[in-house]
């Protein structure tokens, strides 16, 4: 370094270097220097979302179809408040992300202005790496760390907290990035015990999670099911999934505790491969937290962080399973919905829509739940779930995800319940004319929370508590607010319209809403 | 109790029993039963919102106007934290807010579902109190002890969080609230003192913050101030304000760090009736922390949570100032501006159509600087600002304080960025029809950032920087967004529409939505 570099740019450099080259911001005046130094740097694109939570949220759709981590910019404790939730929802995915928080100069933190609170305590539920950099010579090799944390199998926020002094004091230039562990792999007791279990000739389970559930880790465990007799299954929600033509089918552990208990019924072992013993979402009075019968016993092949394709594929060796003829998915939409608009018009329209090599975002909530076995043999496409259970996901998720992948379609079902919680992600849809198509499925109500005031056992239900429940009086419209973010749209009211419409949003660049009237 | 009541109507009804009648909400699984316990218990009303962040910063609002705590109604860790932001807002404003948080039941928790997170540590950087009820017996008890802790002077977010069975197990009935402790009186010692730093014949201050800005307080420092010859001023930020006509005229101190250290310039002593020690909202490099002159003597007359309006009364009659004339504002409103849409044109225009008894929310950032000044002699009013600093706090203020008054008109001045945050606030002014008139001003930009990026210091500001301050390409359109809401309005582009316009919004009942077009 013959040049003074600041803090600020050694750190984007670093970032840079660590092949970390989106950041998805919403910053303020404790990271203007950082916001100063992308100009000086090559290779950073940045993109401006309006509140946090779209950031967050982005920046674990570009991470689960990047398959590396962005960055975020975030303007103090409250800017990284608003960021939580998706936060949480990206850790519960084991999303690798480098989540950047500003803060007041290290000496000016004391005189608890305004802004001030504490933010690494803030940060700590939802992140699975927190650091405060100390100072502008150290923000690099802290920067460095974080990028490697962030990839630390099986993926993590790491959370990076720079007070603004550590970004315009003179730096140390940009810092090497340490070695990042490559994924372990399991130990042969794992494998001879998983194969134990699945040839007792006892009802037995493959439970699949993570990268078991990319088309090469379907086959296998298709193979080892094949030959062994037993069944395998997803967890009921996935990080991503390889689906539709040329995968595997499979089916995923229902939602509802009382299908789930049913579908697990009679298991006398569950293997985990990658995944975990299966809970309930929530608990409800006189319901089990297990799903599982009492007395299944559990062998664990891989946990999340391991190489767990290569534990399956020394699995099916094992059973000698790696020649087991298996079917792959053929292409055989099912013929598009027609008529009213509904959960079970929806499926197969979704099915037949789907394009070539689509990004699927799935947080139809209630309206959505029957979509998945009716895209099984949809076009190639991916599907993105939320880990967390946190709403409003969605339209960050698939806007991360169009950012990318540029040339792959994204479409984003979400719920208009859903949708409300973080709608702004729509205006950097539009800024940075990404490709995707939502649909919001408009029933007006949380409609789940009907369902699960029963699940609960309360009674004597009355108007008050009803209201909770209703998004009508007054009705949303979507189509007006997506306008207002500068997002084309229309609502329809007939699955005619919707094939249509969904179609043209699918096959025309930039992004497009359609908001399907639930009749 | 001969009848059964479970815990969640235990709890309901003690809220009720303690003045807390309205509840902010947006509730999920683990709240059914709260929900539904409010049909069988009179007098709370409940009021959904579409994002948490708009039920906290309601909260807020409801509180500052009402003078006691509403609670919230928040689904789990997720919930919460998209609460936060606002409920950092309402701790550096010393609101008093019941912020109820639902969890999973107790039994639940170990087996790391979704949903769960680690919700006592997310909730204490932003909250004065917080519990979590340990089953349905003790919740009532538990309910009892936050709506105390709330309202211990100055006020406190209590956040009470409550594991799923805690509302469906049998409760214990309603509990009784613990006493409220009332606000402490000032030591003679303080007064002492603080007289003595009034009339020491060297520049002094007397710097007012709580309850000391109403009309009541303003009218003891002026007639202090007239007495001794000091100053008088409020902070820069402050929670309500009483203003117009009646009102004492009364500056506060700059945001802009060098128009603070020149007004603060010379002062020898500054009195500290329950405000702080003046300190810049950021640190910049080479501008000091700390606003006053290095040699400034701190007297405290009264601590935030002390009896601020006795301590003054007190200091007034040890200065025989307690009959010292003084002058009320008189209504004298400045005339409306005509022409272009900017700053300089607002601020008269917005003095001339304040109307009696209004609420005005202060939101205005960088366009409204200027218009405190510009409304001293406009019809009486209380002025609501933002003490944390995390914008998006405009909207859900307004919202609550409308709850709170439904017989005033409530004026919310609001920044296009800042609205963006929680423009969801916009549907629950139309569902519960509230009399608030939205003015956004739209320069399409983070405005206030710009100057922020001269102030860090930043060099060499490029096009992609730059991008991270507008919010042009795509315009937002807040009529759009508006209407997508069920909240109705109109854009417009000179002072004259201007004028006409925010007259009919405040004339008419329900919300409206003006959209001012900064030139």
């Amino acid at each position: 370094m013959t040049e003074t570099m600041n803090g600020a740019e050694s750190l984007v450099r670093t970032l840079v270097d660590g092949g970390v080259n989106v950041s998805f911001t919403n910053p303020g005046t404790s990271e203007m220097h950082f916001v100063a130094a992308l100009d000086r740097v090559e290779g950073m694109r940045c993109i401006l979302t309006l509140f946090e939570g779209v950031a967050t949220g982005a920046a674990d759709g570009y991470a689960r179809m990047a398959e590396k981590p962005a960055s975020t910019l975030l303007h103090l404790g409250p800017g990284l408040a608003n960021g939580l939730a998706n936060l949480h929802n990206a850790k519960k995915a084991s999303t690798p992300m480098v989540n950047i928080v500003g803060d007041h100069a290290t000496y000016h933190r004391d005189y608890d202005a305004p802004l001030t609170s504490d933010i690494e305590t803030a940060a700590k539920p939802f992140s699975g790496w927190v650091r405060t950099s100390p100072n502008a010579k150290r923000v690099a090799e802290d920067g460095a760390a974080a990028v490697a944390a962030a990839q630390n199998a099986p993926g993590q926020v790491a959370t990076l907290i720079l007070p603004g002094d550590t970004a315009w004091d003179e730096g140390s230039g940009p810092a090497k990035i340490p070695e990042i562990p490559t994924r372990k792999r399991v130990s042969e007791e794992a494998v001879r015990a998983s194969a134990k279990a699945l040839t007792s000739g006892e009802p037995a389970l493959l439970l699949l999670a993570g990268a078991a559930l990319k088309v090469h880790g379907l086959e296998l465990a298709a193979r080892i099911a094949a030959k062994t007799g037993c069944r395998f299954m997803a967890q009921t929600f996935n990080a991503r999934m390889d689906r539709g033509a040329g995968s595997i089918a499979i089916e995923r552990i229902p939602y509802p505790v009382d299908q789930a208990v049913e579908t697990l019924k009679g298991l006398k072992h569950i293997v985990l491969a990658g995944s975990r013993v299966p809970v309930g979402f929530f608990a409800y009075p006189n319901k089990p937290s297990l799903l599982s019968p009492k007395d299944t016993e559990f062998t664990k092949l891989a946990e999340l962080e391991e190489d767990i394709v290569h534990a399956l594929e020394w699995l099916a060796d094992e059973l000698g399973a790696t020649k087991t003829p298996i079917t792959n998915n053929q292409y055989a939409p099912p013929k598009a919905g027609t008529g009213k608009i509904g959960a079970a018009t929806l499926a197969p329209s979704i099915g037949a829509l789907i394009p070539e090599n689509a990004i699927v975002v799935d947080e139809g909530v209630s309206t959505g739940r029957g979509f998945f076995p009716m895209t099984q043999s949809a076009h190639p496409h991916v599907w993105l779930q939320n880990m967390g259970g946190s709403i409003g996901i969605g339209m960050p998720l698939a806007t991360g995800a169009a950012v990318a992948c540029p040339d792959r379609p994204v479409l984003n079902l979400e719920g208009d319940g859903s949708a409300m919680y973080t709608i702004q992600a729509l205006w950097t849809q539009a800024r940075e004319q990404l490709n995707v198509t939502t649909v919001i499925f408009a029933n007006r109500k949380y409609a789940i929370l009907l369902g699960e005031l029963v699940n609960v056992g309360a009674q004597n239900v009355g108007r008050k508590a009803l209201d909770m429940l209703d998004l009508s009086r007054p009705d949303l419209n979507f189509v007006d607010l997506a306008r207002g973010m500068g997002v084309p749209g229309e609502r329809v009211t007939d699955m005619e319209s919707f094939n249509k419409a969904v179609a043209h949003g699918l096959s025309t660049p930039g992004p497009y809403l359609i908001e399907a009237m639930i009749d």
